[in-house]
């Protein structure tokens, strides 16, 4: 039985890996004149894969899967696949099948209506649509009344990302590090003195950046034929399956921090998705264990090791020879001030890494006023902005670069932004943990070896794919719940050294 | 009722699509560590949508709508629609899935020891997997008993790529093609003057060749939105929809026809799929016609189009430009020439288009000796080696460049090959018509003008789709059944030319 279940959901995996690969074709390859077929052809994939995973043949796998597997250890292959897999069936099967379909038509229409709205920075223009999409979300999380412990209209929107972290968690999370961030960002603000990143800032002729950034992508941990990169408009990174890595990437000709940092966030992405081992491929267990896991790797690669030191003197005498007219005169503690400059902006995208951690809080309290019935739709614009001034001192000018900025809201994600600033946060825990375990990763990462961290990431995180849940996994990785504090203290030494406050 | 079956057809061209991407992919951008995983996922995607075709629901369905729509003219999309969904749903549903899985696990292994066996040029280690593969192609036949006049064991083979055309059929045309070949490539051969096409051979730089390719496939016309062209081992078009034409094509760098000449016929593809009707999208109307039919358009393009004198005097300035060294003393006669040299030779990929057919007529000759049960496979190579010497007057040195030079047989692909032969004959009878309707075609080419050509072949043939059956869609377009002498005339003319016979 647990050998048909196996087969059962590995065709469930299969037609979600050709749907990812459908649309990373869409972003990189697809001529023009392909759009209107491939809409329809992702919506086919998903709407046949869904099929599948609701079905009663499933039900009954599991059953007898979970009779044979009684006696196997919590944490064997086996027994993770049946719990795991008959979550994602049980949450599935909740939901009728004419609102999803509903909310997937409406959330392709908000998005259209989104793109014009932002166009003309006409708020009212996309009101209708967000009201219709929250609406929608609504009746999608009243499907699951009593699963799992739900008990706020939020848990189950947070769940589809962070599986099992309840709004009372993420709240008292967001709130403790709202609260830590803040007044280091005032303390920066008041400090007066900025710091100059104009180094990174300029013209940096597309070519020579291509070539920069296959030589970083090169320089990582990741096996050679495994992986490919191409351009896009928005990055991203995706799994065609842990050996078949699709990074993208874009190159900004004014800003060569995009070609550097965006492209190693990515990459991070790429390396947690390869890092799953082979045995739990072709299964529910053959992923990251959750979109906050998945950024803390990302966030890791990018903050932790590319905005390191030690990383950027191994880089500067290659940026000069490369971009002589920019990097000449700038030694490698000036690189390294200027990648962790502190600085408030409007868009969250554009963000420096402490800063950030404020607009994800300010949308997620947003998102909950507005799921607990506290704040109306038409009111979100002032909201944002109010918000927008008490905690990062910017004013919105207008609303294609305030409560307009984002897809997400378009695309009906409620309960995504979270996982942002969670991401940082067990990246934080897993770097205090790896230099605990390696206190020379330092001067490993100073003469190039990524490789030993790469190798310490996958036995402590990777290799557990998606086995546990993200609850479970931190203990495993780090021993203890996710934690604040880590991560304050990391900003606040690192603001120290640079700004010295 | 048509309503439904539309969208549950669409389903299944979807699947058919992305299915179609995936090899696209694999075979163009993919990692090579993508390889295990992607055979699995283009096994699953071919596997769900054959569940879905061969359901009992699509039965319901298409009865019906056969009721709503016995109306309607034979030839309106809605008839068309259920008649030709009808007849796959019916074929499909007669092969167990058990032979159908041991057929396409078998002719996995098969490909892989062919691959060793051509290496080693070792007939005989591949003999025990050729035997399995017709002894399976075998009981595949069997399942057709009865099934549309089928009477021949090779019917229902032929059929699956030829839909309609029995085996006596095939026969009686290619026999015809055969006996008025050979008195001509005798001819030519007799003649003993060779023409000279050592202008196409040589060193040509892959850059300039790159280019090159991308003017030729840029003056085709084919939507600059509608397609993309990549580079690839074994060169082939594909269609993720209509208006999203894969192209791929390989350089030679020691001979410049293949640049050419191999992207025009994949081109050829390109624009029959691209020239299929929006209305006939999603659906088994959708595509081309048949194996045969599509091989017209991939050869009226790179034979009578691309190979024609108006085509290459106005491609030889620029081939001076590009490849002076080659081509500053040869002028268009002298390429005209070199472009239709005939020279019996070993390899049928690389066989000019007079002594093609003759490498056709063998295989099917063999096949239908095989299936006849006269010729026993471990007397293959000697029957092979004796054609090949008795048709061509070649002498095969060895299996690899013998009978284990193709890939179809170890593919289980039996009743594919007659097909190409059959595509230069409708080719011609379409040459003739296009001719009759357009007397100043010739200047036309010469000045570039290749849009009325494709206006006409468009409104003659690709607007059909999949509507009729190849019997039927001849009639429509020429106005009379396949005809072997439109072909024989034309080469013998061409040949006239040439070599003055």
């Amino acid at each position: 039985m647990i050998g048909e279940l196996r087969d059962y959901l590995a065709a469930i995996s299969d037609l979600g890996r050709a749907r990812a690969l459908l649309a990373w074709d869409e972003r990189t390859q697809m001529p023009p004149g392909g759009a209107a077929a491939r809409a329809e052809q992702v919506a086919t994939l998903a709407r046949v894969r869904h099929e599948r995973l609701i079905a009663d043949e499933l039900g009954r796998l599991l059953d007898g899967a979970a009779t044979e597997t009684s006696g196997l250890p919590y944490d064997s292959d086996e027994a993770s696949l049946v719990r795991v897999a008959r979550r994602e069936w049980e949450k599935a099967r909740l939901v009728p099948s004419e609102l999803r379909a509903e909310i997937t038509r409406q959330s392709s229409l908000a998005e259209h209506a989104w793109v014009a709205a932002r166009e003309s920075s006409d708020f009212s223009a996309f009101l209708p649509y967000l009201e219709r999409n929250v609406e929608l979300r609504r009746r999608y999380g009243a499907c699951f009344e009593g699963f799992d412990g739900f008990t706020h209209p939020y848990d189950p929107l947070l769940d589809d990302f962070e599986p099992g972290m309840t709004t009372q968690e993420a709240s008292t999370i967001l709130d403790e590090l709202r609260d830590g961030v803040r007044p280091l960002v005032a303390a920066v603000s008041e400090r007066g003195e900025p710091v100059d990143d104009s180094c990174l800032h300029g013209t940096f002729p597309l070519e020579a950046q291509e070539r920069f950034s296959r030589e970083v992508v090169a320089g990582l941990p990741l096996p050679e034929d495994a992986y490919r990169v191409d351009p896009t408009i928005h990055p991203f990174a995706s799994a065609i399956s842990s050996s078949d890595i699709r990074i993208t990437t874009r190159f900004d000709e004014s800003y060569i921090g995009t070609a550097l940092w965006a492209l190693v966030h990515e990459a991070g992405h790429g390396m947690y998705e390869n890092g799953v081992p082979p045995e739990l491929e072709r299964s529910p267990l053959g992923s990251p264990a959750s979109l906050g896991f998945h950024e803390s790797q990302s966030r890791l690669w990018e903050n932790w090791v590319a905005r390191s030191r030690p990383y950027l003197a191994a880089l500067a005498p290659r940026l000069r020879e490369l971009f002589p007219e920019h990097f000449a005169d700038v030694d490698a503690d000036q690189l390294y001030r200027a990648a962790n400059r502190i600085k408030p902006s409007l868009i969250r995208v554009e963000a420096d890494q402490v800063t950030y951690n404020l607009h994800i809080v300010l949308r997620f309290e947003l998102e909950l006023e507005i799921f607990e019935g506290r704040l109306e739709l038409s009111a979100l614009p002032e909201a944002w902005n109010a918000r927008m001034s008490e905690y990062l001192g910017v004013a919105v000018p207008d609303d294609a670069g305030g409560v307009l900025q984002d897809v997400h809201w378009a695309a009906g994600a409620f309960g995504y932004f979270p996982t942002y600033s969670l991401g940082n946060l067990v990246a934080a825990q897993i770097w205090d943990a790896a230099l605990e375990d390696m206190p020379d990763l330092d001067e490993r990462i100073a003469r190039g070896d990524l490789v030993t961290l790469h190798g310490w990431l996958r036995e402590r995180l990777y290799r557990h794919g998606n086995k546990f849940m993200p609850k479970e996994l931190i203990e495993r990785v780090v021993g203890g719940p996710i934690d604040v504090s880590p991560y304050l203290r990391q900003l606040n030494e690192r603001a120290a050294e640079i700004y010295g406050i």
